[in-house]
């Protein structure tokens, strides 16, 4: 059976600010010391498993130049650029429907643009496995994460103690962000695996799980699955896919749905969630401290600098992020890099809209 | 008697990097929210006392340019461009020969560039009472700041208790920067005053005393002194002058001569000594934040934020300060201030003589 590659780019990456930027957002950006950019790296991992012909990107139409700059192999065609974001099922459901269109019976691996893989071989088998279940029956499989800490900010899944078939195994429910407390819990019971946001299935058991749990969308989608091909693809998507109802798909489908499954990983995943990532994937010094750029620290401990054109000169300092961009520098509390939302909010409040 | 200032601007200003350079010191930095600067404010404040024509700068010949352009009103020969650093003995006795060849008789406000006078109609009252008192006779005046805690970064003087007249004090000697035990010593004691750095002297009288404790400066000073007033002046300058001994006047005169008499200051002085000094200065928000710029903040407190030409986004800091220029940003710890002279070590080791 044919295997393709869904991988979804529509993210706005706020948590990078001012890096990340709506015109640039952090799948665009390299946040390693290759110089690679994570979209790229994730196109380049999936080399010894999808043809470059088979990988699909789901993008806002902005990013349109973006994607042809950094990954000028993929073809034009395969780039389907969502007039406005509508979260990921009506992207997934649209993936889908046009994979089926074009290859009849095909697997699909459904993907974020701005994860890292420590481990790509080990990744490639996850995924080669993952492509087998799916192909078993109208299975839908989840690629989890088995937790080491109580994270609250990820969704988690439930597995069926004892299910595990060849690491394959039974999903009870999936369950939302979870606060503190519960996270705890679930670390403790030794029954939950993050959800990665990687899944893998045939693109007619999605439809199908569609057609059950969001009828609306399914309905949707057949205008612009109908023109796709034709010279009125364009008009049909711009028509309709604005229309369809904005929800994740885990909140409509994989909550909802039977047959379940997930495969936990040991490929070394990290999901580059904040600035923090940082000094786990990158260099750090003896103090803990991961420079980059034109940096002069003088006694600073674990600090993450991303210099820009200017100097930065960092002294004294412990657990402060601090990025450098042409108009923008953010000096900010480790502690705090989740509510660089705040800082969005009040540039939306004043106007700043050039900053955002 | 005829009544002139001298105006000691060759400062490096070094614990205001990255805002001070060496192309541009504290001195002609604006650090207030008026705009005006700090050599500008140091002449504004002496309008009641000294004509325009009877102030005098001494200054590196690098910053003519700067003085031409923040002073315009300042006759261009009152002016001294010393052509290299030799610390102030030798800046001092040189405007002293000029202002006795220039008035005969005359008093010297000897006044730093960089310093900040709260009360300004009080400070006007003193330097008259100092004027005073050196008038009086050969005497040598210093104005002194009661000090509030045991600062380790001012020289000290110690005064002779109970000899007192209309707020005028004997001085018994001058002490060097002490450590910090040796300060809480001299809080306690109760007899010493900070060294603010501004002498009051009759021209005639500093260069007697530069004749008995520095004869090497006084002879040195002989062939320039001759040539003021005539067309080889900046030869004789040039010629000279880096050959004299590079003494502070505190170190060369005031702890060997007699006759030194202090006035307490009660005019609210502030040195303005480093990045700190911006919170007491000016305007603090409800969380104790000094923020200037183009600055948002989120959550931080006690934080002091220059801003440039680019958006400063704070979040979730305590006790930082952050410069920003367009060719370097500083994000400090508040204790480590005193340290930036390290970050400029780190920039000459490196060669980046366009950041210093």
């Amino acid at each position: 059976m044919k295997t393709t590659a869904v991988i979804m780019a529509g993210g706005k990456g706020e948590r990078f600010w001012p890096k990340s930027r709506t015109s640039c957002p952090k799948q665009f950006l390299s946040l390693t010391a290759d110089g690679e950019t994570m979209i790229q790296k994730t196109v380049k991992r999936l080399t010894p498993l999808v043809a470059q012909e088979d990988i699909y990107i789901v993008t806002n139409a902005a990013y349109l130049d973006l994607i042809a700059e950094q990954l000028p192999e993929l073809p034009a065609e395969n780039v389907i650029a969502e007039p406005c974001a509508r979260n990921t099922a009506p992207c997934i459901g649209l993936a889908a429907a046009i994979i089926e269109k074009k290859y009849g019976e095909a697997v699909m691996f459904v993907l974020p643009s701005d994860h890292l893989i420590h481990a790509e071989d080990m990744y490639i088998d996850t995924l080669r496995k993952a492509a087998e279940a799916a192909q078993a029956g109208e299975n839908l499989v989840t690629l989890g994460i088995t937790p080491t800490y109580p994270e609250t900010g990820y969704g988690y899944i439930r597995y069926v103690k004892g299910s595990g078939k060849g690491g394959v195994y039974e999903v009870e429910r999936f369950v939302e962000k979870p606060d503190l407390q519960r996270a705890q819990e679930y670390l403790a019971d030794g029954g939950y695996l993050w959800n990665s946001g990687m899944f893998i299935w045939k693109a007619s058991t999605i439809l199908q799980n569609i057609k059950a749990h969001m009828p609306e969308l399914y309905e949707g989608l057949q205008p612009i699955t109908a023109a796709y091909g034709t010279d009125g693809f364009d008009k049909a998507l711009q028509d309709n896919f604005c229309k369809l109802p904005a929800e994740s798909v885990d909140f409509g489908i994989m909550e909802k749905a039977e047959n379940i499954y997930t495969i936990p990983g040991t490929f070394g995943w990290d999901d580059v969630g904040s600035w923090l990532a940082l000094e786990r994937i990158n260099e750090t010094d003896s103090e803990g401290n991961m420079l980059s750029g034109d940096v002069i620290n003088v006694d600073s401990k674990n600090c993450t600098v991303c210099g820009g054109a200017r100097m930065v000169a960092v002294l004294g300092l412990e657990d402060v992020v601090i990025v450098d961009t042409p108009d923008a520098v953010l000096v900010c509390d480790k502690n705090s890099t989740q509510d660089i939302k705040k800082v969005l909010a009040e540039l939306r409040s004043h106007g700043r809209l050039e900053l955002l």
